[in-house]
């Protein structure tokens, strides 16, 4: 094992594992020497030596899998993401199993966010509480009116945030600027009725540069939060996003494609470093991850760790897939209300209508506080309890 | 299975494929209505019909594999890889294992390459024999001046192309434009000298925007090849480094994260979707990947699906990873030479140095070509028995 020579010096430190049959050791070594200086001979073991990686420890464990912990000298990276997972994964990836189950960074690595969960809950003006995010659904086939009858009714409800569905990119049939121009005149509607602000969440889409383009226009016409889905448009897009003047609004992270990147146990990410580490170091706001009382599966610890990573740097973790109202109590696990809480059906599909669904989570939020009984024969008639009797507790 | 009404309309289709035991009818239903309209009431079923994915077929392989193959309207994405991606696999992916092993998309689809084989070829002018491209080694640590020194020696030695490490990106130790400004001279240079055009593939990193402008700004500086990762930063930043007027070079992709995305057999991508159907869609003009003669592990089927759905879309495959002299057959399938073959080590740590590296490519090319032995006890002196007895064959 290397001694490390200056632990002061930066250092990205990353935790791979390997299954069974792997020796941790070896493919440590492989990764420390591979993944930065290439290949080792007499004379690159002095000159190019302060580049390469070093093995810090590895460790079998019970179930008979290996792991490595590797740091890399952060002066091998441009302070960016994109290539820092060429360096600590790269075309290593392509050599067999192998999972980061964790990665540290220095603390100022990446894109740091600029609104955060206290921007958004002061833009909104909400303490105490979770606060309540919608999705316009269908996803696809609304024409700018239906959006904006549906903001109206959600709206007036006392409904937080809204977003679209990431499926939703920018089409002929509905585009984001057309979305946007169609909402902005009932969010500030909502904002005149009830004294606090609405955010819209529109999806972003399109090739690098016509994303940021378009980013720029629809803050232009009104739009105060966007939509992306980093691992389907770059994680080095959300950073540039996240930096530009022209750009300052809330960033909501969508998961989409994050199971093909983090759902095998053998190969890429553990969902934590995806949807957590790497949120929080590109420029990400607000993360909607599966939560585990939802309708996807996610192991309730890795759900956890995502919000504890989230939390600890300031972004709003965004529990959302099958969230309901009867089910409350389970989607704000130790009661705690520093998390928007995101609905797409569960609001929508409401048997009377948006606007009851947003009531029965209010109504649901009150029970609770109160440490009311969610089952149906205790209910009364109203929003909550049809919803109970719609989606259960 | 519903009938394709309009089967003359645009279509985006995907054949997954599910481990055993899930069951490929349900899960196609899911993809096809989850992906698109969301969910089905009695009142979309009619008027959103036109959005709603199609469950083409369904299919239970003999080793109990299942799969499902389904149309997406064209019309529900922006033309684009992002939102391809997340319509395509998105929020599916975290659902439960799913592989995309086959992706169609209407031609025009995505960016298209604006140099492709043919005007690299034309560049270096190489005809009847394939290209060969080297990489600067150790990866990390080189100097301006090293780099120049480098190629000029395997400039002069012939090789046709040679590119950064994708671990070295623009970083103050050693910044992209300090490399192009260093190896401009000498590019000319051997270009003087030899008639004809040597390239070299200068890697790209940073966030999104600052990525596009540096490649403008080494364009504009002398260079003449780009390198991008775009797993790693994203296929919508290849699609807009592929489209603007100021960064009209050729785009060599790197494969680096794609074991990420396509390692496990039941997530993410087939590696011919990845390096091939993504990157004749994404802008690419070349792309790196395993041989399956190299030191990575690939199936020789899948190597040559990837080098097919290239070279008939007009790109180069370059098929890169443990390539050496000494086995050059084995590095050029079907006596193929409309192909790039991209050495690292296998150049410059030839044991008589980097211009011996290149010497015994071509001598090893002129071996092959007249049906000699490779065996070193039949080889003369030389560069290419030098490179068998460190390597092989």
């Amino acid at each position: 094992m290397t001694a490390i020579k200056n632990p002061q010096e930066s250092f990205v430190r990353v935790l791979y594992e390997f299954p069974k049959g792997l020796d941790p050791e070896r493919q440590g070594r492989v990764l420390s020497i591979g993944q930065t200086v290439g290949s080792v001979s007499g004379e690159t073991a002095g000159r190019f030596a302060p580049y390469q990686g070093i093995l810090e420890s590895v460790a079998l464990l019970p179930n008979g899998r290996g792991q490595a912990r590797v740091l890399y000298p952060a002066q091998n990276v441009s302070g960016d993401l994109g290539s820092l997972l060429v360096m600590i994964l790269g075309k290593y990836s392509l050599a067999g199993p192998v999972r980061i189950v964790s990665l540290e960074l220095p603390p100022g690595y990446g894109t740091k966010c600029r609104t955060g969960f206290e921007g958004i809950r002061e833009r909104v003006k909400v303490t105490g509480r979770p606060l309540f995010m919608g999705i316009f659904k269908p996803a696809l086939g609304l024409s700018p009116d239906d959006l904006a009858r549906i903001l109206r009714e959600v709206g007036e409800a006392g409904l937080d945030l809204i977003k679209d569905d990431e499926i939703l990119p920018d089409t002929p049939a509905s585009t984001a600027l057309s979305r946007i121009k169609a909402c902005r005149p009932v969010l500030e509607e909502i904002e005149r009725a009830r004294g606090r602000a609405m955010l819209y969440a529109v999806t972003l889409s399109g090739r690098a540069d016509r994303l940021l383009e378009e980013a720029r226009r629809l803050r232009e016409a009104g739009a105060n939060a966007y939509l992306l889905s980093p691992f389907a448009y770059g994680l080095s897009v959300m950073e540039a996003l996240a930096s530009h003047p022209e750009t300052n609004l809330p960033i909501f992270a969508h998961p989409a494609m994050a199971g093909a990147l983090g759902g095998s146990p053998d190969y890429g990410f553990d969902m934590r470093v995806l949807l957590g580490t790497l949120m929080v170091h590109g420029g990400a706001d607000a993360v909607l991850y599966p939560t585990s009382a939802g309708n996807l599966p996610i192991a309730p610890e890795t759900e956890r760790g995502i919000r504890e990573i989230l939390q600890s740097s300031g972004l709003a973790p965004v529990p959302s897939a099958g969230v309901h109202p009867g089910a409350l109590p389970r989607f704000l696990p130790d009661d705690d209300t520093r998390i928007i809480l995101n609905a797409g059906t569960g609001i929508m599909d409401h048997p009377g209508g948006p606007a009851a669904g947003v009531h029965a989570f209010y109504q649901a939020w009150d029970r609770m506080r109160n440490g009311g009984s969610f089952s149906p024969e205790t209910l009364p008639d109203g929003p909550l309890r049809e919803a109970v009797l719609k989606w259960g507790t």
